[in-house]
């Protein structure tokens, strides 16, 4: 997906919602494991309950590969399942020498059909150049995350800033705001409008808004530039809305509900 | 694999060769492809070639991930195919939030039957703590990497040494000596005596030695401790040895090589 087509459908939708398929084949409603491939058909009807409430879908890949082959078939069933309104991201934080980049390249964006996918940025430039070689997909690179641990190295003071500071700088001579966007994460709001000035014109897909804390307000009135600029994304708080066989009517209850307090945003921001 | 045998394994076999399984279907003699999985039958046959000259063998996931579903059906036959004498690798590259990367772990540990790990330190430390939690598995957390854009990131100097020091300081604290290894590429010789100091009883994985370009000597004289301390990958210049129905002959012949002049070294280690 261009970046055009991107912030046509934030524009039409007025949201910049991910909901993101963390999906735990033991957390799902108990009569879907009647149907060939339960994970799939959670999915699926997530998928169908929300698609008007959000401009994206991220899939987080650990959830698939815990259940082995038949986890990665059902990844590739939701993938294929996602319309092509939707932005694709696979969630799969890969990075390794180039040859070995190239082929995960080949797996998200080839064989199976991601708009994009989350990279470590530990090992450079090398490592990282694969993924932004294909024309109209998006490589995610680790920015600062919403987790505890992002205090060991990510904001580990080094000679020019802290480290991933100069992972945003760095990387933004590889890619450009048409392959490139950062993780920043929700629990990190005090560092958004710093980082705003560093990357001013970047998407960045923001996790940690929901059960991990993050606040949709605070980072929205700091992250929102000119063309949205923003994919933030809610898992678990969305797609466990209930346990029940409600579930996805209850999922699509609380996606609106993202969805309509990011309308308000983007109407403020103009 | 418990340190103890892992150690005695190197003891008894006189190497510390580690054979990476990074098998493109597309490298594969043709003749392989009238099998059902040409990619299991070429690593079977690697397998079997290469048993007496080597302790583990690697599977660099990014190749079976390339062919999706079916790739992923190899990997699984592969690592089950590797006989437990065998330090079995998943060079995966993982980490994430502690609730994914502990999916990982699971993958990896339980649906796949690896011994081992390897792990991207970026996101800290709760995105490691998950695989150190299996007993008598282990987790071999990035250092200092084979590749060029190792000067990008883990080169950097910080507030208390460069990047990768940070990282084999922080990280000894959370691991043991009996569940945690460092990667450190063999293509940088000058830091091992340094990195030795660091952690001088950590095992370490050594990609870098054959097709990248490191020098199993050199590697070998600064980074063998009492132990041994070292698992030393080579992948291309073993399994491409041939390209002809001759591979696992030859792929045989070159991992013997490497296995007596690591056979060397370990006597002048004492």
């Amino acid at each position: 997906m261009t970046r055009t087509k991107l912030i046509e459908q934030i524009r039409i939708k007025r949201n910049y919602l991910c909901v993101g398929l963390d999906t735990d084949p033991i957390k799902i409603p108990p009569f879907l494991n009647n149907f060939a491939d339960p994970v799939f058909e959670f999915n699926k009807r997530i998928i169908d309950a929300t698609l008007d409430h959000c401009v994206a879908y991220k899939i987080n890949t650990a959830f698939y590969e815990a259940s082995g082959t038949s986890g990665w078939e059902s990844m590739q069933r939701t993938v294929d399942y996602i319309p092509l309104t939707h932005f694709r991201i696979a969630d799969a934080k890969r990075g390794d020498i180039g040859n070995t980049s190239a082929m995960y390249a080949r797996a998200f964006f080839e064989t199976l059909d991601f708009d994009a996918i989350t990279v470590a940025p530990y090992m450079g430039e090398d490592s990282v150049r694969p993924f932004l070689e294909y024309e109209n997909k998006w490589t995610i690179l680790l920015g600062l995350t919403s987790n505890p641990g992002a205090t060991d190295f990510e904001l580990r003071r080094c000679e020019d800033g802290v480290m991933f500071e100069t992972v945003l700088r760095k990387a933004s001579s590889w890619g450009t705001i048409e392959n490139l966007m950062f993780v920043i994460g929700a629990t990190n709001a005090d560092w958004f409008t710093h980082i705003r000035t560093l990357t001013p014109n970047h998407f960045y897909l923001v996790p940690g808004v929901g059960a991990q804390g993050g606040s949709l307000k605070e980072i929205s009135t700091r992250g929102l530039n000119k063309d949205g600029g923003l994919l933030v994304n809610a898992s678990r708080a969305i797609i466990y809305a209930s346990s029940n066989e409600d579930f996805a009517e209850k999922a699509a209850v609380i996606a609106s509900g993202y969805a309509n307090e990011m309308s308000a945003y983007l109407n403020n921001n103009g």
